[in-house]
């Protein structure tokens, strides 16, 4: 059997190499891709996003326990990603209190993987997505996307979800920081979590304040604020019960998210493609190093550079 | 007199209109940057990122305002880049608290910008990187870029910088969180910043614990843990002096993170070049759309769908 056909099946080391694989942006993993792609699109993808600390990883913990309580009528496979944003330096993804979260492999329809990436532009959301394909391969009926960080890179991960989640938490006193820190208008649905602190009025009152002066159509989804208290499980059954109100509401509007992660997916590819072309096929050995250096060096100027490779490279 | 002529005369209206330039992507600024870049290379790059909340634009504003009190010794012209991730949505930067900075718009040695960006991929690092460009050419000697968020992206962003700054915050009791959030690697100082709160002992001991992990050369530079209160001003002077002996203590690997920057601006305006390629002279119009289209359907694997692009866009 091959790789992909044991990824089909459903089996679980498989699943974890393919992963692999992808991780290390290994020339099988667009094999591994390939040959599973037509498998996919059936698995609902759940991204959950908000600056650290919010205690996302608990209440993603907690999701996952309602939603395996509830196998019969919603799902019975579920897969986890969480997204380090380390990676790039470390080469490996810090467990930290991921290790908790493993509570869940033992129950074999759970799948947990943390996901690192090896410092490639815009690597981390390509082998993210490919990731969840994997997930979806194996019959995994829901995906859940966790990233750590509020960057571009974790909001372009989040932004291709099917529903996408912001969790934010009161009490530190940046309520407008973590307004400000582009997740805003990405969410779906707000979750004010940790929210027995003090300040949770006054985050929910913020958050709203912000929707309001927000135009939209009148049928409109409007963004729900759900109040959690993950640790204690308080409000997660709620939580759950909007996902699903969500994805009722929305099936046209998930069309057009599926095509703009296509597409999102399709231009990293490309580029990704064209540069290792031109570094494999078109420059000498140690050409772009040199060009590099002359940039560097101010001898030359980086649009200049860019458009003499584009001329040799292209036709 | 051309725009160029007049950024590399410091007129501040020609900056902020270059970096307008810059920031939606006009094709006028790739000429721009071409015409001052034999110009730049001068300005030290101060990165400072952390999550939100960590008080960055106080002490940025600090960190500004003690630099202008030493003109004289360091620094004449300085030059100030908030990057702001809302954009990719919003098509613009929220200003929230960045107003209060603008007290120093009226001292005509300091230049302070929010950088937004139009949500190309990888756009917000290439335009605060040229943005950079136009301040160093105009004659700012430091510039500083904060970022707001902590993912992947303002990671490289402030990795390119000459020295980068890590701010973490305590009290939230989200010390690990934080160290986890793909920031501990790139930092050449850390600021402890409202070291007044309770937790500042044990988010300090938590980073030196850290520190205190990782495998360094005898003589390598060991990042040092400075505490900060930004809205007092205490300990800003200790950190520009620390900033300072970094920068005397580190001028080879400067050279080598100023060929990594010119890498990364090459490699991503070839990327961005490329696709442009793409679409305007090899594609039919709606063909990359219809593609996108087959892929969502899961008719066509992204894949394939790469390898056919490059093989009829490349030689």
């Amino acid at each position: 059997m091959t790789l992909a056909d044991r990824v089909l099946a459903g089996d679980p080391r498989a699943i974890a190499r393919g992963i692999s694989l992808i991780e290390d942006d290994d020339p099988s993993s667009a094999e591994l891709v390939r040959a599973i792609f037509g498998s996919t699109g059936r698995a609902y993808v759940i991204g959950v996003t908000g600056p650290p600390g919010a205690g996302k990883s608990t209440l993603v913990d907690r999701v996952v326990h309602e939603l395996r309580q509830r196998r019969s009528a919603h799902a019975t496979k579920l897969g986890v990603l969480a997204v380090d944003p380390t990676s790039p330096f470390s080469g490996g993804a810090v467990l930290g209190d991921r290790l908790r979260m493993q509570a869940h492999a033992a129950d074999d329809g759970v799948f947990i993987r943390s996901m690192a990436t090896r410092g490639h532009l815009g690597g981390l959301a390509r082998a993210t997505g490919d990731a969840a394909l994997v997930l979806d391969a194996a019959g995994c009926e829901v995906i859940v996307i966790e990233t750590v960080g509020v960057g571009q890179d974790e909001v372009d991960i989040v932004r291709t979800a099917d529903v996408s989640v912001v969790t934010l938490v009161p009490g530190t006193g940046d309520e407008v920081q973590a307004l400000k820190a582009g997740i805003m208008e990405i969410a779906d649905i707000f979750v004010i979590n940790k929210a027995d602190r003090e300040g949770a009025d006054r985050l929910v009152a913020a958050v709203e304040a912000n929707l309001a002066l927000e135009t939209a159509a009148p049928n409109a989804w409007r963004p729900p604020v759900l109040r959690t208290t993950a640790t204690a499980g308080k409000g997660v059954a709620e939580l759950v019960d909007t996902i699903w109100r969500f994805r009722e509401r929305s099936a046209g509007a998930q069309a057009s998210r599926r095509r703009s992660r296509s597409e999102y997916r399709l231009r990293e590819l490309v580029s990704q493609r064209f540069m290792d072309h031109l570094e494999r096929d078109i420059l000498a050995p140690g050409e772009l190093a040199s060009m590099v250096e002359r940039i560097a060096a101010r001898e030359l100027d980086p649009y200049s550079a860019a458009t003499d490779l584009l001329r040799r490279a292209t036709r």
